[in-house]
């Protein structure tokens, strides 16, 4: 079998056989089919696709076995994981991993680490003093059968073919591509050895699909593409011009999180961490109907077990957990600017994207894979869209080193527009595809 | 400027501005733009294309700047080359060069290997005892003005970006491209210094390109790219259902053009010669009219002044010229097999690819770059297509080494079919473009 065959064979829109598919895939884990074959086959891929019946299903297989496949068979109970596609202020994971563990459904959750405007929960979790995320894979299942989750970064082991695609794909402007957007989220969070995963697709200005359709066609494929290789899935496209939450960065997100978990916490956060572990209830077998599993939930967090259980995982995982009971021990910022609202009036847009970026100029994000983040960068917003505001009230706080407060402000400045009418309101979650 | 951005410029079908393509060219020929980057924007150039006024001139150029460009402005006369597509039996630069330099056009000519079924005019002229094609710059020159012509092969100074990017095409099927096609050939030949070129765009079974209107597509372009950097051209497009002549190999074919140096030969190749030449004529200002340059030319072959040329040639580059007046120097076969027809009647396809794919099994072609050709190996085809034949008749001899001839007189015998009445002629010469 030759590469050049098969980069000609998806070039002139062909079906490639399973066994190309496979050598292919395996050409990219051990280095077999050199980096200029791989990088012509996934150009040809992103104007040509792959067959959702009859190569994506065999293509995502091949990732997924391309490295160690978890078997969390020996632990009792459903393993259900979320994903989210990536947005601005959204810590989810922080709260709906021990909420949805403490209601019976067990998390085994390999994360990622924030690039561009968005943020990563591995860059999250390490702002809390001390916390592992790079666990031996046995400690990681220790903890799930123990506390029913855990929280680690993606190893060398798991999806080296996708590894290697993804450095490709990200190099030769072959990201933006269905198929492979898909099949690369699946390959590493079905080798979590999970039963079902819940897919949170984001759409609008701070999200990877700035449309509906987009976001929907992304979802319906993934949700096709798990049932085809047997895991349940449902997603959830949910809104992302606007961040999540009131605080953008790493510690301050982490603080909110904690708030959620204590029943507080803005209600927007509140609304997606509920619907979300909605899902995960129901494919986790933990809850019949959604109204069961919403009461479950709403109780786990009233009566302070998800917390506790919070607490609990960081402690496992080497962090302080002093700091869910007393968020001040969390990394401080060196230095703190208020940012006041130069008119009155309605803020009628507050940019995701922007807002990520402006992050990201304080220290909370990476420009670069190689950057190092500022764990007690980031912000918090006062006022959010559609709130009132007069000229001088306080909209945000921007936290991080003095040298870099002028650029974060800017970039927030930007973000944010003040009009004379509130905006229209959207729904948070726009659409459940099954 | 980051090869990102390009790639994904190009792939979503924007134009290139000048200083991005000459980017590109300078990235391939330095390597500083990494070969998965170049691979993936040559795929997205294969399907979207490069602008014939906007980017195609300009991608040329940097092409053919990106290494040495010959001054020949100090020799006087026009200076004009051919070159062909690739064919099978395809020795027409061989006659074609003395005799066209004999009627003071000036003929600086860099030409290329055979590879797959195709023939290389440079594997040809060292068939020829002693035969140089490695000769330094300064000695082509000075064979280009003492001679009128020097055939040479490419050097490493020579358009270094197309070397770059003609080895990534080749291994990421981006070969098929009219724009990358037509952008490599005349990168090459243009930096020989000549002032115009004629091309021999082959149609049919042996040829890369298979039907009239992708032949006429890159003649087109070809001819309109010429005259966007300022150099004439004239493409013929020509069959290639069948091969040239009756010789295919190399000395074989170095016979044969011998004999057409001599006045006599196969009509075809005659036919051809003579057509090339009256376009390189006219465009050398060698005469005025295409009757005129006939005239000229048929005089060079009958008084035997372009076969002195030729030899003349041959001393120069440190070949044999015994070897003109007595081909029987040339190198020959350690044996030779008869092919006879099998049944009676017409022959009425002789495939030319299938014939070049025997001359390769023979020894006389490479399957990889890296093999070595045997000078003597080749093929001599007794009947061509539209012949009669009789069961039993001679057909076809082979010329290679023992253990090779089974393996070419199955090939030759695949490619030969015989029918009961004689197939319809095509013209030689399909279309003129200008």
């Amino acid at each position: 079998m030759r590469p050049y065959d098969l980069i000609k064979k998806k070039r002139d829109g062909a079906l490639l056989e399973p066994d190309e598919l496979r050598f292919l895939v395996r050409g990219a884990a051990d280095g077999s089919v050199a980096d200029e074959q791989l990088a012509a086959f996934l150009m040809a891929v992103f104007f040509r696709g792959l067959d959702e019946r009859h190569e994506l299903p065999v293509w995502l297989e091949a990732m997924l076995r391309s490295g160690r496949v978890l078997d969390l068979s020996r632990i009792p109970g459903r393993k259900v994981d979320k994903h989210s596609t990536g947005g601005v202020g959204d810590k989810i994971s922080l709260p709906l991993a021990p909420l949805v563990a403490v209601c019976g459904v067990r998390v085994p959750m390999i994360s990622g680490r924030g690039l561009g405007h968005t943020g990563g929960t591995l860059d999250k979790l390490e702002s809390i003093p001390g916390f592992r995320v790079d666990l031996p894979i046995a400690r990681f299942e220790e903890l799930v059968e123990r506390l029913g989750l855990c929280l680690i970064g993606q190893t060398a082991e798991v999806a080296p073919a996708d590894r290697k695609l993804y450095a490709l794909r990200d190099a030769t402007a072959t990201v933006e591509s269905v198929p492979l957007i898909a099949s690369s989220i699946l390959s590493k969070k079905l080798a979590e050895g999970i039963d079902a995963l819940v897919l949170d697709v984001k759409v609008g200005r701070g999200a990877f699909m700035k449309t509906v359709p987009q976001a929907r066609e992304l979802a319906r494929t993934m949700v096709e593409l798990c049932r085809a290789v047997g895991r349940g899935c449902t997603a959830l496209l949910t809104d992302m011009d606007a961040p999540l939450g009131r605080a953008v960065g790493n510690a301050v997100e982490v603080a909110e999180s904690i708030e959620v978990l204590r029943g507080g916490g803005p209600p927007d956060v509140i609304e997606l961490t509920l619907a979300l572990g909605v899902e995960m209830l129901l494919l986790g077998q933990a809850a019949r109907t959604a109204d069961e599993a919403r009461t479950k939930l709403r109780a786990a967090l009233r009566d302070g077990s998800a917390l506790r259980r919070f607490a609990e995982l960081v402690d496992a995982q080497g962090g302080d957990a002093r700091c869910i009971d007393d968020p001040s021990r969390l990394p401080r910022p060196k230095a703190i600017r208020e940012v006041r609202a130069g008119a009155s009036g309605f803020i009628t847009a507050l940019d995701a994207e922007l807002v990520g970026l402006a992050a990201v100029e304080l220290g909370a994000g990476r420009a670069r894979k190689e950057d190092a983040v500022d764990p007690a960068a980031g912000l918090l917003l006062h006022r959010r869209s559609g709130d009132a505001v007069r000229a001088g009230d306080l909209v945000a706080e921007l936290h991080g080193d003095t040298a870099r407060l002028d650029a974060g402000e800017k970039r927030l400045r930007a973000a944010m527009r003040i009009g004379d009418a509130p905006p229209s309101r959207h729904p948070l979650v726009l659409e459940r595809i099954t």
